[in-house]
């Protein structure tokens, strides 16, 4: 087990036992201040650890690497120094704010310097995206879109199974959780009609998602094995894939979602080292029929996290329309990747990678409005009297994640972005 | 008129009539060579002026600009200028190399330092490219698709005469001409088969495309109009979109072309400016049915640009397969880009937009081995006895372009790569 992820470890700050960020936690982010220039954080409790000042006071002076690298607008170059590194870093934060240990606990002046109030800190986007990839591996949201939309008998389609089906999306509308966006417009056509109409989208969807970091590049025509593909991957973070469905399903034959995706992304802001979610791995889906070699994996390669979503209507309260976890997943994030490099297509740090909707077996967990109202013939009732088939100007979508085990809970903070009418 | 594009411009350097590059094109790449770092040059002839020299000698002192961005690896930080200077810098390399000025002309010691002979200098990738987008915009060419793998009677889908359809590719995977790539391998499986195997491409195929570069960035919300549209593009490329098609068929519904598009695409290094090009439009297709208004257009916006693809088997003579033209495209590259960001997606400088393979309406004009061959029903004989259904190990594919006009042509040089082994 690393030291840091030891679950009897306490904190000399006073930590929430529900907060999202634990002293096992410890995962990595951009933010900035009134006063203070993007840097790299860590999140503590309610609090920020701010890099740049901890390198400052030289606690990281042992680990003799260039600091410079706290003071970017983006995690790349920290992850670019690799695994090794991470984990040092993680672990000296972890002896830092450890309540065992004497180093920062007793030099209160220190503190002052390296901690900042949550509440006074804005949060960016963690990385600069290079490339990014949608997959679409949950098995119960596959066979809900083909009931839907194809044959109710052969809801999956045939390479379903076999491929950890992908796609490209669009990096550059990719945005930290916080940014709001204006509903898009865009060609449709009702089934009825014989020509298509321009405007506001009226079928406008989220996706429950979830996303990870690729850490270590490759060059063009390299592949990475199953047994290699951790030492790829930095984080995770929650993912809000909006969906145009209007718009999505009159482009997207033959060549998959564009337009329907591309508008806006929502990134939650602090990423979730893939050492922090080792204890809560847990074994995958039985995959039947057998997976080619390539993609066969021994071990818990799965994880058990928790996740919610929140609608909140403009004005109103939170209202939980999912609950769902990541668990659900029938493609592990290292067959993803494995698949993904396995023509020799080069990765890049920064890339994302994204889970596709993840939907559990339950009416309950389905992880679009798409499904939970099943293609708009099942509103869902809010609390205020009014009933959503998709989403309307002015709520506000809130997804959060937490991984739980005996006594310690870890979590992934909030994917947060409201729609504003259309322009 | 741009003065730069006067046809009776004459340089006092000697350029053969044929050349790609004479006075009136002054395109912009990316070059090095055994002493010198990357840097801006812009091809002339059978040379290449090097635009760092060439503000180290004062000649751009009236622009006043910070001229570091000719000292970079890419032409994004230039573009980021802004067109009126992107123009300025034209016109003054016109008239530091017009034949009737006699600045340069006249001054043997600095043409030393600012010119290079084109076999000096490695062409590296011309732009830092963000997103990567490819349409599918050849009438001709979605015909043919949809005749071999859909209807012969209905072959274009419904949406395409009303969207100018795309998709999201991979840009990590963009190289320059000159870059090779191995065979990819991924997974297939025979229309007879009752499980797909894993193993090398066995149909790989190119595609004949040419590619815009994004000159000016839009803000997320932000849309572009028809008008406003060539204000956003920088230039032109010559594009090889090469394909996997077996992996392609197997993987790409219900969500697009993924890994058998993913693993390499090659760009020509030198960028033809949208306002070198001008001389060249010519009148669009009738589109019938009338496209959508935010899709109108008025006026020239097709262009004449002559495209060759030639095959050169291993220790052959390079062979021509097919004879094209750009302007046998449907859709025009303004309508591209208004359609990308009618949803409000924002694009960034260096961004990438390729055309789709693009074919004419005869036999020799088909823009890939698929259309070529007909599915692989007619091979091709080559001058040296063989045939080739696509595309064999050790065959190189190089695609040229120019655009003429009485008795000024302008070219894009080449887009030339080699198919290595699978690895």
């Amino acid at each position: 087990m690393m030291k840091a992820n030891d679950p009897t470890l306490k904190s000399w700050i006073t930590i929430d036992k529900n907060s999202d960020f634990p002293i096992q936690n410890l995962p990595f982010g951009i933010f900035k201040t009134a006063s203070l220039k993007p840097r790299v954080g860590v999140a503590i409790g309610d609090q920020v650890l701010d890099l740049v000042a901890v390198s400052k006071l030289g606690y990281f002076n042992n680990l003799r690497f260039d600091t410079q690298v706290f003071a970017k607008e983006h995690l790349n170059d920290f992850i670019a120094l690799g695994q090794p590194l991470w984990r040092s870093v993680r672990e000296k934060i972890s002896d830092l704010l450890d309540a065992s240990k004497e180093e920062l606990r007793d030099n209160p002046e220190a503190q002052k310097k390296v901690l900042i109030p949550m509440s006074e800190v804005q949060m960016l986007l963690p990385v600069k995206i290079g490339d990014y990839t949608d997959f679409y591996s949950s098995l119960d949201h596959a066979t809900n879109m083909g009931k839907m939309f194809r044959d109710p008998a052969n809801a999956l389609l045939p390479n379903w199974k076999h491929i950890p089906v992908g796609y490209h999306g669009r990096a550059s509308s990719i945005a930290v959780s916080g940014t709001n966006f204006h509903r898009p417009k865009g060609q449709t056509k009702a089934a009825d009609a014989e020509l298509p109409v321009f405007g506001p989208c009226k079928l406008l969807d989220f996706e429950l998602e979830t996303a990870f970091i690729i850490g270590k590049p490759t060059q063009p025509g390299e592949t990475v094995s199953i047994p290699k593909a951790d030492d790829h991957i930095f984080g995770m973070v929650l993912f809000n894939d909006w969906s145009a469905r209007d718009i999505q399903s009159w482009e997207y034959v033959p060549l998959g979602p564009f337009l329907g995706k591309s508008f806006a992304s929502t990134m939650s802001p602090w990423v979730v080292t893939l050492d922090a979610l080792k204890p809560f791995r847990v074994e995958g889906y039985k995959q039947e029929p057998k997976v080619l070699p390539y993609l066969e994996y021994l071990g818990k390669k799965n994880v058990d996290i928790n996740l919610e979503v929140y609608l909140q209507p403009k004005d109103g309260e939170p209202f939980k329309l999912c609950t769902s976890n990541y668990k659900y997943m029938y493609w592990t994030m290292e067959q993803q990747l494995v698949h993904h490099t396995s023509n020799g297509c080069n990765i890049n740090i920064g890339d994302v990678m994204a889970s596709g909707t993840i939907s559990g077996p339950e009416e309950g967990s389905f992880g679009s409005m798409m499904e939970l109202s099943w293609k708009g013939t099942k509103p869902i009732r809010l609390p205020d009297g009014s009933e959503r088939k998709f989403i309307q100007d002015g709520d506000t979508l809130i997804i959060k994640g937490f991984a739980k085990k005996n006594s310690t809970r870890i979590g992934f903070g909030e994917c947060i972005s409201t729609v504003l009418p259309a322009l």
